[in-house]
């Protein structure tokens, strides 16, 4: 593709509600172009790396035998009242009505409409299972859309929905759907990791989440560097402590702390590690008043707490409600001699400590060596309410964990009945019976996946784009392509051979000087540049650099013979084993 | 591809809404289904149709220079505030609030959204001209969605727009395009006319149809089979007529016609041929009463005549205008001795006619022997305002106009400044001065044309599709793969040898009767069958039969010995070369 026939624009400029690196350099490097809030268009240099990413997902799920359809966009109101997620989707469904006053929605997802199908068009348990997938724009009503295409309002998806006549064969298509989403993500050439979305628990979970680690990620992930163990930090499981707790050496001892209310400034005062202090937390729930304990270096896990509840909700004490259980106020709060209205509950961690510091429920003073059995009860309610932090050992205990972030790229679901028993779908089974089809569901975020790999693959210059996405795998650029015919001719040549190689390739014929040139090729982010200008013609050269010290530059034994099919061969080597 | 790891799910009745041939097979065919009014999914198999339609408009737009990009379909309001479409479109167009009551649209074009790109993006007369396109999925609120995807309310449709310095430059690119389009549609294996949509003017005019001919199309279209001369009958030009008025030889008559008032029963009764009743129709426009004159056997064309008045608007004379103006009811009006502020209009071939009959403006009597000059005033307005018939001269008079019946499926357009200029859309000419821009627009209805295909191509047992789109090019029927070893394994080399030739193969390996089979491949409408049976490769034969006879057989000199690469061969060409 020569330049001059193609549409480049760079910008200089990101518009200041840009944050994130993706969404400046995206901006910059004209791949897309906001129309509204929440609204963007692909310019011709970004659509090109939508479809590297549609080809290279639709190719997997065709071979994992998921078969492509298109549903519509627009969705009759009706099917969502029946399961129920007409009111419940809430205000990120963007609801429409046509010039006749019926209701519809702007599909966010389709599994009311691919259940509908189902149960029209599959009978019989012979017809399973099936796997239908498309790729299509959504549009959710973000409230506040921001971050460019990381999220958007309107975007581009793969959702897959997949039916099976029992469980088990769920669970098969489902394992069969982690493996095909894991060799996208590597064919992508991506570093990301697969995440329990559900209960953290190893092995027949019904949800993981994909992820693309980048520092910029909005998720925190907890993953073991040496199994295949990896959560979200909400649901990031901690091991049961294995250390004894060991007996007490110190007296109780009721130690002025004035104004010194947080964890850090006491353990500070009293000169005692942040793992020697408990820390203190009044909340309610159904009225009822719940004191719960954590290591002062541990933070709350909410999503763990709210789970030890029956309504599943929480809330933190109020000031006043504080002192009027308590007697004192939040930070000198602690579990020696409370109301027996308070339901004491106790992080796994504590219960291991001896000796250790907490609030003396007298504003002013804190409590030293402190001990349960002699200073107060023992637990009885001991869980997992922690965040875990990084060296904490993997559920499996086979290595400490590591946090990093990452950006959700991808996520499969078991749905199992949900959506067959509210919208009655059945098929005959082997016995004649009608049953309900058993589902799951795989989303891929294709337009987000640009952002994320952005986000993960730059550096000051630009994007630094992974092989298989490039819009362009080489760039050449040329210095005086339109006024030396060596330099057009020999720039031609290059060009032609590597497209009738299959290599994607921009020739830059703007007669642009270098320097524009080099740094527009830098900021869109082209793996490999070819310099072709007349003084090193002169000389017998012909320049090859790769955009990053990672990409692996061929090595070129005569300048002037340029081995452009070792250069394709090599190319369309990293991207066929990504 | 193997039936069982694909979906395949054909219906033995269309539903009775259903009026359209193709609209019923598509949907017998388990093409698409239907979600709602005017909403359809692409089942798997109809999907294949669409893809094959795109990769070939994909490939003629690219190879004319145009540059693929994706807008999104949600579009605000102020974009068509601006370019006063707002209220115009009418209520067609969806219009959407979002979560905070701002006003958005499903965009069902997008010359608006382009502009806005262009005024922002395109600064200089060095960056045109430019061609985007688009394919997308739009969506149109017709009033009476029907005909299945014919006329759906969401469609794919393939929308470009080009930018220009110049008006010179514009109407290159539109002949372009004129050109490209005609590849298209002789790619897809179409029989289609491109159709003068404006002026009826040869040459210079600003906006062509594309139509695919099919019996039932909603077009009429006068055509010159010797000519490339081809216009909406409602545009058709009749050439002005070449022979002299013959002098009169009858005398004026008045004659009884009682309760005889059409032209048909006139003829009849009074034993003259329908051409030589002169038929007059009273209208009003801007409260003016007008008489138009018309050969008996030629009908009004409202178009023409609406564009003889500056309102471009002209209504029909009620009865009782009628009778107060020409003292007489409709049947009997007539052009001799009419009232003074009526004007007499004349079609071109009435002005050739002599020894005429017309209403004598008298209840139940119609003059003989009429003729201009001695009976009334030679016409002074003689125009053309009646449809053309069969036999009519080609305007540039090479031969005698046909008509047919067509499907719109394309549309290019001049749009010229008309957006720039509401838009404000400039950029600077080689002179350094502000200039609007020059804006063509080029449309393909993609879903549209998978109905149109069918319309043209089917028969009584079901779609009989053209190479280029047909889901699959060659079905492989089997009676007893799953029972006969050798059946399985000839279905599955033949099957493997003719996929990995890059010929798009259904192997039939469901097991069902031949009978279900035949008729599901038939109604499929795959253009190849091949048959292995037990009892015929017992026989040392494969049989091998083609859809419809149009459609070549490659001759098999050793059936056994199946020419699979002959087949190949053959296919790909008929492909390429369509």
């Amino acid at each position: 593709m020569l330049a001059s026939q193609f549409f480049l624009r760079t910008h200089r400029e990101a518009p200041s509600e840009a944050e994130l690196v993706s969404h400046k350099l995206m901006i910059r490097a004209g791949l897309i172009k906001k129309l509204g809030s929440g609204l963007y268009s692909w310019m011709p240099i970004g659509l090109r790396v939508i479809r590297k990413i549609e080809a290279i997902v639709r190719d997997e799920m065709n071979k994992a035998g998921a078969i492509e359809m298109l549903m519509p966009a627009i969705q009759p109101a009706d099917l969502w009242q029946k399961s129920e997620r007409w009111e419940k989707f809430g205000p990120q469904m963007l609801k429409i009505q046509d010039r006749h006053n019926r209701d519809y929605c702007f599909g966010p997802t389709h599994e009311e409409v691919i259940t509908d199908i189902a149960r029209q068009e599959i009978r019989s348990y012979k017809h399973l299972p099936v796997h239908f997938y498309q790729i299509q724009t959504k549009f959710r009503d973000e409230i506040r859309p921001r971050f460019g295409v990381m999220r958007s309002r309107e975007f581009i998806m793969k959702d897959g929905y997949s039916f099976h006549a029992n469980e088990g064969d769920l669970v098969k298509e489902y394992k069969k759907m982690h493996q095909t989403y894991s060799r996208i993500f590597t064919r992508l050439g991506l570093n990301f990791r697969s995440v329990d979305a559900d209960t953290g628990a190893i092995g027949g979970s019904g949800s993981h989440e994909f992820h693309v680690l980048a520092d910029s990620g909005e998720d925190t992930i907890a993953y073991c560097p040496k199994s295949d163990y990896a959560a979200n930090l909400e649901l990031a499981q901690c091991s049961a402590p294995s250390k004894k707790r060991q007996s007490p050496t110190k007296n109780l001892v009721k130690v002025p702390t004035p104004e010194t209310t947080s964890c850090d400034k006491i353990a500070q005062l009293l000169g005692v590690p942040l793992e020697n202090i408990v820390k203190s937390l009044l909340i309610i729930t159904d009225s009822k008043p719940h004191l719960l304990l954590l290591r002062g270096d541990h933070t709350l896990n909410e999503t763990k707490a709210s789970k030890l509840f029956a309504t599943r909700k929480f809330r933190f004490a109020s000031q006043e409600e504080i002192t009027s259980l308590m007697g004192c106020p939040a930070g000198y709060i602690g579990p020696v001699n409370i109301p027996s209205n308070i339901e004491l509950i106790v992080d796994q961690s504590v219960v291991q400590m001896s000796d250790y510091v907490c609030g003396a429920n007298e504003e002013g003073f804190h409590l030293t060596g402190v001990n349960f059995y002699r200073d107060l009860p023992e637990p009885l309610t001991i869980k997992d309410i922690r965040n875990v932090v990084e060296g904490d050992m993997d559920p499996s205990g086979s290595a400490p964990l590591k946090l990093c972030r990452g950006i959700e790229v991808g996520h499969i679901f078991q749905l199992k009945k949900t959506y067959a028993d509210k919208m009655n779908a059945h098929f005959v089974d082997k016995n004649g019976k009608q049953e309900l089809f058993n589902m799951g569901c795989y989303g891929i975020g294709i337009s987000r996946i640009v952002a994320a790999a952005i986000e993960q693959n730059h550096d000051d210059r630009g994007i630094v784009w992974p092989i298989p996405l490039a819009p362009f795998q080489v760039a050449i650029a040329t210095i005086g392509f339109n006024k030396n015919p060596e330099v057009k001719q020999t720039a031609m040549d290059i060009h032609n051979e590597l497209e009738q190689a299959g290599i994607d390739v921009l020739l830059d014929d703007r007669d642009e000087r270098p320097g524009v040139m080099f740094s527009d090729l830098d900021l869109i982010g082209i793996p490999y540049r070819i310099t072709i200008g007349e003084r090193t013609l002169q000389d017998g050269k012909v320049d090859m650099q790769s955009r990053a010290d990672h990409i692996p530059l061929v090595p070129l034994e005569n300048e002037m013979q340029l081995k452009v099919n070792q250069i394709c061969e090599q190319i369309l080597n990293i991207e066929n084993n990504a």
